[in-house]
């Protein structure tokens, strides 16, 4: 029995992203009774008030988003704060009314990159869930040297030590989402 | 004699955008010998690494990055941080060899926003320019609430306070981009 | 009966300070079954490693907080960030042996200050929060001017609408800490 | 013939603190024609606008900040942020007529800590740079993992990479300071 549906939404396009492949770890480490889904952003434009129609891609991430109890951010770092890609999906999020698919929902924040680990791109990310009202996961915190050697070529996570703290992040996740449930 | 070239980039694409609006007022305030030019972000598409040529709506907004001094960047506040098409080009500009458009250039930031005129937004910004070591004016700061009646419909700011401390941040920004040309 | 117990704790020294004045309205505003202590930092000095014995008005303010169930940090603003004071005493509290005082307790911000209600200064504080693993409430922020006339020379807040604002973020607070209760 | 002349400031009380360790190392780093002082806050009380004189450890350190054309920060990491005791001596020094021993000056940071080597407290004192006007060197970051081996039991620097990257760094502040001398 499914009770936590968790999506994963990251802010990597490339193919081979160790961010991306971060989410996919992520699917190997699941608590029972946890399942998770992974957002395709490669066709999501940029937000702009100027655009009618919601595009097909945006419709296709919001109706994951609505349908998710939980988020798991896979949060590069570019330049010192976020990747562009996710903090544009928060922003189509957020202009749904009442904020319904973010308000008082639960998050993760995972990040593969330099020595930091893409620390200083997620406390910019906690911020935006402050705003937002997404409750983001204290502890704990994840951080992943993506060149260390610990990703395969294709971004895939190989390194056990890793896996392992991010099985240790969901059982946290699963619990404190629960207890915040809607 | 044009002695100090700008290039002004906003973060909206809004057709209607005040942001884009401020940038339109610097351009009426401007300190003898200062340029400005505004770049056109619209058909900017994210940055990914798995692109292997550069499309042309980007190679245009580098080729401006390249020719200017300084940087005026109008800076929107989405969800209590950056937007992602501001911080895009950033990162697009940021790949080139040796951070030669970016590295040791100076700038100013301004934001119309709600109360507290795209502040958090901006600090923000001030980190990635850490980064790609770019100078920031420390002061005058530029905050303006756009909800406050000093635009018209189409964004153009009509406030003749704020154009006036434009006016005021510009002449800063030429003789902080004085002292510390390259 | 009292069901939660608040610790409200200010980041100014000052005896006419507006934000232990919020602290004091909050006194008047608190929820059936809330209660609130005010912790005195006057006499608490800076933390250093160096000190081999605590200092009774550390020990009188961490006692205080062992018996809290959430706090309310009352958050000025000093030149963009953190009263010294209010940091100095989580720097305290997070040395005791697994950070019995803090992990997993909840706490909400107010603050008085500029034109922006010391937001600057709080976002630096939710990030503290992070380390510290104490649980922000996101929203209702709160932020309040301490210049528009709200408060008395004593520093008691006297605006009715900024009373009501404190009343809505309690009964917030309340909800949020009876889910998150350790 | 000195031409700069450096205030280098830690937030550690501690007598064995690494991070005024780096101070002295830097005093061994400094390019011709710079020197330092290291400034001593032990004896420095909390700011409080209700102190109506001004203690002598505060009016010693703030004559030293007076005399110096630029500051090193010795930035230690405490949950987060920023040392109470290095924030409180900007506070203090703000205060004085038209921030005049700090405005338009220049600084670079240092730190040791953590393995991100107290980079999150380095972002919040650069945002407390751009209201009291200070020019932070953008780089060389300087960022030491105090657990890594590299220093002694007195807190003196013994890597040699490290006191090499000090040097680096202190030309590079020079250089900067030199362009925007007042």
């Amino acid at each position: 029995m499914t009770t936590l549906k968790l999506l994963g939404i990251s802010g990597s396009l490339r193919r081979a992203s160790t961010n991306t492949g971060l989410l996919r770890a992520v699917s190997s480490v699941l608590p029972e009774g946890v399942s998770l889904e992974i957002a395709d952003l490669s066709e999501v434009p940029f937000y702009t008030q100027d655009l009618t129609e919601k595009p097909a891609a945006v419709s296709k991430v919001l109706a994951q988003m609505a349908e998710a109890d939980a988020f798991v951010f896979a949060c590069p770092e570019y330049n010192y704060s976020l990747a562009p890609a996710l903090k544009n999906i928060i922003d189509w999020a957020s202009r749904e009314p009442n904020n319904v698919l973010l308000a008082g929902k639960t998050a993760a924040i995972v990040g593969a990159g330099g020595g930091m680990g893409t620390a200083r791109s997620q406390y910019h990310l906690r911020q935006v869930c402050v705003y937002v009202d997404i409750h983001v996961l204290n502890k704990p915190e994840f951080f992943a040297n993506a060149f260390a050697g610990g990703f395969d070529a294709d971004g895939n996570l190989i390194d056990a030590n890793l896996k392992q703290q991010l099985g240790v992040q969901m059982q946290a996740l699963a619990a404190f989402a629960a207890k915040l449930k809607r």
